[in-house]
């Protein structure tokens, strides 16, 4: 492709644009960013987020920063640190970084081919998206085959759409390749507490899409799981360990729980970029981001003169603490969505399917 | 006592005065029950909620009732319907207007005897709440020395302190009694999206006792349990089955998984009106509310000008759903804790322990 996708792009001049995630649905508006305290700032401050997105962003970022540094490597790789360090949970952040550092340690036109292989990270995304589309789409076909029904219900955790991995989303290109499909699906989207990416990112993805959701309250699922109203589940990733064990949005385990209980699969969607191979067990290994309390005790939203605003919804008195994901384990998960298609949670099978990456 | 406890109380003139929960913990502030209309609005918009209080409501709505209609039996009975049907999960509402009208049909001095029966339940809840405090704060100081831990993590889900039952609640007066008895203890606070009771309710009532406490994202607890940083959860309960399923405030069910996955003790606390001896499969028999999508889509705090005030957090176009509750299966309780102290979620202790109330 060219540089463009739906939630960022090269502008003219090859700046980085990002569509502003912190502000959607109520605003619609985009952020750029020409250097690297600006491609840092964008993924703390979540601007940008998603995993894929987040890798994307870096590696745009690693072309901006040698520009900055007028391809001098000493200062890239010191800003390459900066990237590299922004967020520490998602991990095709710091597979991105890597592998734009290795094209730029032995590049004799810097500038020209990190831009090429930033594009080319996301070219690859957008057929990984295509391939889960597809591997996911069979899945839900099969499923309504097998329980003979002519709706499927589907519940997703925070956002795993094209605003996390371009061009389509991890977890939600195999419910936008439904739709194309002409399969009757329905999606429950947990809000996702306490960023609402599931309320501000999801529901405004599938609205548009035209697809038909229901926003619940993430303590929801367990009750819809209980009572049948659920056939699917499926989220994307940050972080997946050798051993299947899984990173994403605070909360996604305790869905897993619920879909185990009550015999529902469950599946990750992700790029192969975002495995961690060195890592075996992913609820003692991966690094869990804390962040600021005020995410809890603060809210955002669209006020009564349609302004976006912040509200206080605890006490100020109270404390808070806000782990940005947890791990769901391998013995949870029904299968891995990948490009290279479908496995099992299970280290073997996830050592014989990638082991070209290993 | 005198009919005043600390979430509800008599006036002067025998009106019903209630804490505003709607507006807590940024105003406080209460609203006057005068008859049986203002008493079914406040339980239904949930100026007062939680079980006991609800029940506690009820009980001197219906004195209200008769008051309004001058012990006329029949109006009465009409009003009587209109309570006991404000609110459908809560099994203490039905059990307090069903004892309230058994001495209305009877009684000889309607207005009197309405008054001291339900005077009398409100007594009866406050004793029942210090049963359990202590039977609740004996398992804390097992589970402590078992482990031998010098501070107890304890994990609570929606409010169920002295705004729920009167007048020290049942899942928190544990906690209270904990304090009083020098145990250090640390409290999680699930926020309990969608109406916020944990960070609006029980968050406030335990600053005010100086209770040390974190409030977190509805979606967190099951991080924490996989990570031993929750030593024993407990809530409250709104229905509980002959069989030991508890319905309680949605979200639960979730935590229950968790804790169950985890090996984390996992307590109910409840008046013996809570249970419903007519209903074993609490999953398929109790029936849970739908509320309106608004309290889903839209959140109250307070705005940077110190304003309480109303945020949408929804894309306008997306639906959402709102159950109120669900249901915790016996399977994954470790016990329940009531006035006559601790049993297993399992029918035939039930029986047993409440033989007389069958």
């Amino acid at each position: 492709m060219n540089g463009k996708y739906k939630a960022l792009w090269l502008d003219e001049q090859d700046n980085l644009v990002v569509l502003d995630q912190r502000v959607l649905p109520f605003v619609e508006s985009t952020v750029t960013i020409t250097n690297t305290n600006e491609c840092v700032e964008a993924i703390k401050n979540m601007t940008v987020r998603g995993a894929g997105v987040i890798g994307n962003t870096a590696a745009f970022g690693i072309f901006l920063a040698a520009r900055e540094c007028n391809g001098n490597l000493v200062q890239l790789e010191n800003r390459a640190k900066l990237i590299r360090e922004s967020r520490p949970t998602a991990v095709n952040l710091m597979w991105a970084v890597d592998r734009m550092m290795k094209v730029a340690r032995k590049s004799n036109d810097m500038l020209n081919d990190l831009k090429l292989e930033a594009i080319e990270i996301c070219d690859e995304d957008c057929q990984t998206s295509k391939n889960i589309a597809d591997a996911g789409a069979d899945i839900f076909e099969e499923i309504m085959k097998k329980q003979n029904i002519t709706t499927i219900n589907v519940l997703t955790h925070c956002n795993a759409g094209w605003l996390a991995i371009v061009d389509d989303g991890t977890a939600l290109a195999p419910i936008y390749e439904a739709k194309r499909r002409g399969i009757d699906i329905h999606v429950w989207v947990d809000e996702t507490r306490p960023r609402n990416q599931g309320a501000n990112l999801t529901a405004w993805e599938l609205g548009k899409a035209d697809i038909n959701h229901t926003v619940i309250a993430d303590n929801t699922g367990g009750h819809l799981m209980q009572h049948g109203m659920v056939d699917v589940c499926i989220t994307g990733a940050d972080r997946v360990s050798r051993g299947g064990d899984a990173a994403n949005k605070i909360g996604t385990y305790l869905k897993s729980l619920a879909a185990h209980d009550n015999n529902i699969p469950f599946y990750i969607a992700l790029p192969s970029s975002t495995f961690d191979f060195e890592i075996v067990d992913g609820i003692k290994e991966i690094p869990i981001e804390i962040r600021g309390e005020d995410e809890v005790k603060f809210i955002r939203g669209l006020d009564k003169h349609g302004e976006y605003s912040e509200l206080q919804i605890v006490p100020t008195a109270s404390k808070a603490l806000n782990y940005g994901f947890d791990v769901t384990p391998s013995r949870l998960i029904t299968g891995l969505i990948s490009e290279r298609g479908v496995c099992k949670a299970d280290q073997k099978e996830i050592e014989t399917m990638f082991k070209d990456l290993l």
